[in-house]
């Protein structure tokens, strides 16, 4: 039911790959949409089809503490719960407890500075990670085998281990530590999803950690390549700045089993996707396109605003109000089909909620587009020419 | 372009009727949703015409103040800047300058308790309305000229007369005197229209006000039918109950010209559609199916769900958290078609926008169902029957 195959091209490491699984086919390189709570921000599981999604995933973390992982198992599982039906992931869990555990370790890792988040992290040892629930402050422990047992719940094709996610403002002593005790959890992982796994209806995916170490990212790629993984996931901080970045991916990524699809997680920048392609990464997600959206954000090509030199415009801005041009004139999606600038303004102002989903909507294909387009000049030789015209 | 016809049933005084309209056919029997900002609520113009939707409204009073009537105009009128593109009505701006000014004129009108709002209407005079706007606090003078000035260019196919809405709890001779007021407005609009609509891509309808008197709703009938409109409305106070609703809008129902097609203004009950159906009415609209939506609210017809017994559920009622049937088993629409209960009850827990879209679209198409089971059953003479099926 699974299977990862994938032709060279003449790009650098980047490839074309396909990912198999119970509920459908990835093309890659392709992007997964974030349905956090087992809902996307504002658009239809049909509209997600309509814009040529291919994947999405889920969070554990939101979804074990509402509406719980037996409550999904209840429904069939979360294709059946969402009405997505297509091929999806779920991360571990260990994102979202060390983000909010550590003021934000989204920040942290990207660099950025600590947000004012409440710490619900309360302790982490060898056994797993103790929190406080965002709902009701209730506490809870999240182990590897546990994190493992409600991922097989809620029954996603891909699932990932629990690890712990270092902050970038740590000492490397912090980072190999750490590294190494979510090895330690990675194989609690595996022992647990063969125990549960016998339908075979999931595979696991492995994490490299490592911070902005080549030696410990060297490490972690031994890791993983050498445990029975399905695919692999790169984690953890990235360094501060694109360039250590871009760094940091291109020498992972050159260090894992190409016979296995490579992940990386949180990273949606247009950019970043060009450069991660050419590293050899076969799928990406972050909240970007979507949470951009509902800040009245429409991502566009260069050129395809007049004047406009950045990867979005806000369509709040008192610019479009009279624009009735659709937010890119050869967009293929149903917003840019059937709404002007000009409308979006309106409903932005407005405060109507369907400005997120047309502008979502936009958003996601334009994703989709992109990725599209990059597999097809992977096929044909003409990335270089393909970036050139989505990147300002 | 523009013609209502319609057949007589065997049933009261209901019908079978067909507005034709420049951007397509209501047939009649039909339910008019409300765009108030010129955007449904949560749901797409995609969305609606899949749930079968024949003709939207929306606001005067909300689009004079935002974007502008201006703005609409230069984005060539109301259908293509929504793109909904099927017919449309707008009303005068009138009920929601009364209302928010006399506090709550939707409350008084359906004889309910007063709200607590600011009162933004600030006099009326023969002129028009002076009132406040609820976004920038700007004066704005509304008057029947204005109304029709704006409507024009909004664009709808079917625009409305200014009228003074008169609340409930006022004499007998306040009602008189503002409904002849209201009388000499709609001359005016008369004017206005002729003068402006040269294109002939619009049609007036007249508003019957009168309160809850025999003799006013007479007189009001009288004018409407000696004037040149299109169509009529009944508006204004329908009393304090169901039985007075019913009484009035019976009589005053049987009191218009029958060449021309009669609206029911701000009525959505089910049990109200039927009697308002049986009195002549053609054309309904209400906010409720999706402000209903809004609160988690879904529409089901008796038998929907086991041992419920009103016109609606609230899905975010925990008895729902493990439901995996759809709302109703037997609708056709595409969130009966995707979703189970416990998934809606699961995405209003999270605060999830997608519970107000998915609800509302199913509300949404349950209107449309309802309105089109009745025009069925008009047709073979089983409306007793269709009532039956669906009022609790």
């Amino acid at each position: 039911m699974f299977k990862f195959t994938y032709n060279e091209t003449t790009t650098d490491r980047a490839r074309l790959g396909r990912i198999e699984t119970p509920h459908g086919i990835v093309e890659t390189p392709a992007f997964i949409f974030c349905a956090t709570k087992a809902a996307m921000k504002s658009v239809t599981s049909e509209q997600m089809r309509e814009a040529n999604t291919q994947i999405i995933l889920s969070n554990t973390y939101h979804l074990m503490l509402q509406p719980g992982a037996d409550a999904v198992a209840y429904h069939g599982g979360l294709q059946k719960f969402t009405g997505w039906r297509g091929p999806m992931l779920t991360d571990s869990g260990g994102f979202q407890i060390f983000s909010l555990g550590h003021g934000s370790i989204a920040n942290e890792i990207k660099g950025r500075q600590q947000s004012g988040r409440p710490k619900t992290l309360l302790r982490i040892t060898e056994e797993g990670a103790r929190f406080k629930s965002y709902i009701d402050g209730r506490t809870w422990m999240l182990t590897p085998e546990e994190s493992i047992n409600i991922q097989y719940k809620l029954g996603a094709d891909m699932i990932v281990v629990l690890d712990e996610c270092t902050p970038f403002h740590v000492e490397k002593s912090y980072t190999k530590d750490s590294m190494e005790m979510s090895h330690r959890w990675a194989k609690r992982c595996i022992t647990k999803f063969d125990e549960l796994n016998e339908s075979k209806k999931q595979r696991l995916y492995g994490i490299i950690q490592g911070g902005v170490y080549e030696d410990l990212r060297a490490e972690a790629c031994d890791f993983v390549n050498t445990h029975d993984f399905f695919g692999h996931a790169i984690g953890g901080s990235l360094g501060a700045s694109k360039e250590q970045m871009y760094d940091v991916v291109n020498f992972t990524a050159s260090k894992l089993d190409r016979a296995r699809p490579i992940h990386l997680l949180g990273i949606g920048g247009i950019k970043d996707i060009f450069n991660g392609v050419r590293a050899g990464i076969d799928t990406f997600d972050c909240v970007h396109p979507t949470r951009l959206a509902r800040h009245g954000g429409a991502l566009v090509k260069p050129g395809s605003v007049e004047g406009h030199h950045k990867e979005h415009v806000t369509l709040s801005n008192q610019r479009f109000r009279l624009d009735n041009e659709p937010i890119e004139p050869d967009c293929g999606c149903s917003t840019c089909k059937n709404y002007s600038r000009g409308y979006l303004h309106h409903v932005l102002r407005a405060n109507e909620m369907i400005a997120h989903t047309l502008i979502s909507i936009h958003n996601i294909y334009f994703m989709n587009k992109l990725l599209s387009d990059i597999r097809e000049s992977l096929a044909d030789g003409t990335l270089d020419k393909t970036q050139e015209r989505w990147v300002h």
